[in-house]
């Protein structure tokens, strides 16, 4: 992509570059390198132009631009294809609608500076303060039947988890079904949806809800984010990279069937398990301790008379 | 619904009915009868308009119109909101379109003449010639996780057996995991797809795909129309009807959670049961007797090493 290759290319040079330099380099005309550099001005990049010096970057926006997310992306599928908004309702609803009109391929990646309808999980809302975080949904074409999605969720639980852990070092951890915490409080939030057949999914949408800038100011009690765990901006770009490669990583074992060493991992990175907690479900709710997690995504709860109950959705509050 | 009514009156009226009585009836001015005349002439009903006499019904189309759809369903959710096209892609484009949307409520039917990409089961295409066969698709949102949603098609296949039996006296039959035939040959088809979280549905559209009117020039030697068994045109209005009451008995259950009757029907209605069976997928098939269904809808096979092996998919190809 030509818009990527001159942010590449000036980025790797701190003085100017000349048009005719920039034009031989891309192989285009100079009054397209002229054109690039206009639209790459209006995604909010400041680059200079001054006659007989050429072009110099001076500024590139705290964004998640295609060319940014893309740059030094080091997976070979995932958030290659990227559609980037300043705002959309919800980028589930945009996946969705591309993938349903067959207008995207798998690992496509659908992101907004900000949601003014982004959801969660059961219909609940999704706060998504502008520019703050990471609002994204990867389409996926996997071979797996509905009952086999939740594995998504435990991928993408442990991507999220991983990519945390790599660009901040905060211990990030699994909170069953679709949570992820730091020192328990919430700093993420997964939600998988598809469209399948009975027998097999058409594709599925994951959508990545992180709390990467916001203030204290901006979030509920139970929640956090990295800006606030670590006392310091994070890049939402990098963060991103990090937890695509992670989720290419597991991602790959489930198209492999090879289920064994991603349930490893999401039970090690697990907060859930061998706590006492109390999990509710419309309005009802049982308490014990949360001994394992099943192969369909279930929880495991060892209730007080000593029965084993597997949960398969609800709320979970820890009790110790 | 006023274009209803006005059919409805003019059905029931052998001879003409002034403009006046109508606008009395329907309370409405007689400038609005005679927008809505207009437009029902335009959907295909003839009325004949005479000066000092009135209005007179002289043909009704054989089409699927929503006014002949309501009118005597004895339904209480299924098919009360109706949205009928000449021609779409694919009615279950429309319908998801539609849910999605929020467009629509629980029950509602989408409708078509024909089909430009009428689908089946696994991307597979629906042949639909026009004003001949019932392309269909229903939306339903029930509480069901979507390991469940293969009920779904369980008692839409009742349904159309039922719906075949009462209409026209046929023996029609259930062959797993979709289809619907009389004497072998496949009469209908019925294609279940959701829009899901990963422990919740959203919505269910269950396709119908049956052969009413289709002659035999029209069809491949494997298929057949209900005019074919019976040697003679269907009203495909009354057979909908059927369909759809049967439809919405038989998920009343699921709705209760009241499984075991309708798997016991299914299981009565059943071709595939007890007969010696080659199933096929991608590519590998496996031979065997058909012995049982599961709960959740996979095939029972016994095979002649003595092996049961449940099948969640495949092609069924009779043995014997």
């Amino acid at each position: 992509m030509i818009p990527e290759e001159i942010i590449q290319y000036l980025k790797s040079n701190a003085t100017f570059v000349s048009g005719q330099k920039l034009s031989q380099h891309l192989k285009i005309s100079r009054a397209a390198v002229w054109k690039y550099v206009h639209e790459l001005r209006e995604s909010g990049y400041r680059i200079e132009a001054v006659p007989h010096r050429g072009y110099r970057l001076k500024f590139v926006p705290d964004k998640l631009l295609p060319w940014e997310i893309r740059a030094g992306l080091a997976t070979r599928v995932l958030g290659h294809e990227v559609f980037c908004y300043d705002t959309l309702p919800s980028t589930m609803d945009e996946a969705f609608r591309l993938a349903e009109g067959n207008q995207c391929r798998e690992g496509a990646l659908v992101c907004a500076e900000s949601q003014t309808r982004g959801r969660g999980r059961m219909g609940r809302t999704w706060f998504s303060p502008k520019g703050k975080g990471i609002y994204a949904s990867l389409v996926l074409k996997p071979f797996l039947a509905p009952s086999e999605v939740s594995w998504i969720t435990f991928v993408a639980a442990i991507a999220v988890c991983e990519g945390i852990r790599q660009t901040t070092g905060l211990a990030a951890a699994i909170k069953w079904p679709n949570d992820v915490l730091i020192k328990r409080k919430k700093v993420a939030g997964i939600l998988t949806e598809m469209n399948a057949e009975v027998d097999r999914v058409h594709f599925v949408v994951v959508g990545l809800g992180l709390n990467v800038n916001i203030d204290k100011a901006h979030l509920p009690p139970q929640a956090t984010s990295l800006r606030m765990e670590l006392g310091g901006k994070v890049s939402r770009v990098l963060f991103l990279q990090a937890v695509l490669k992670q989720m290419e990583h597991w991602y790959g074992c489930l198209l492999e069937r090879r289920f064994t060493p991603v349930l490893e991992r999401w039970k090690e990175l697990s907060v859930t398990l061998g706590r006492r907690i109390r999990i509710s479900e419309h309005h009802k709710a049982i308490e014990g301790k949360a001994v394992d997690l099943s192969d369909d995504g279930g929880l495991i709860v060892l209730n007080s008379d000593g029965d084993l109950i597997k949960k398969m959705t609800g709320d979970v509050e820890f009790l110790d």
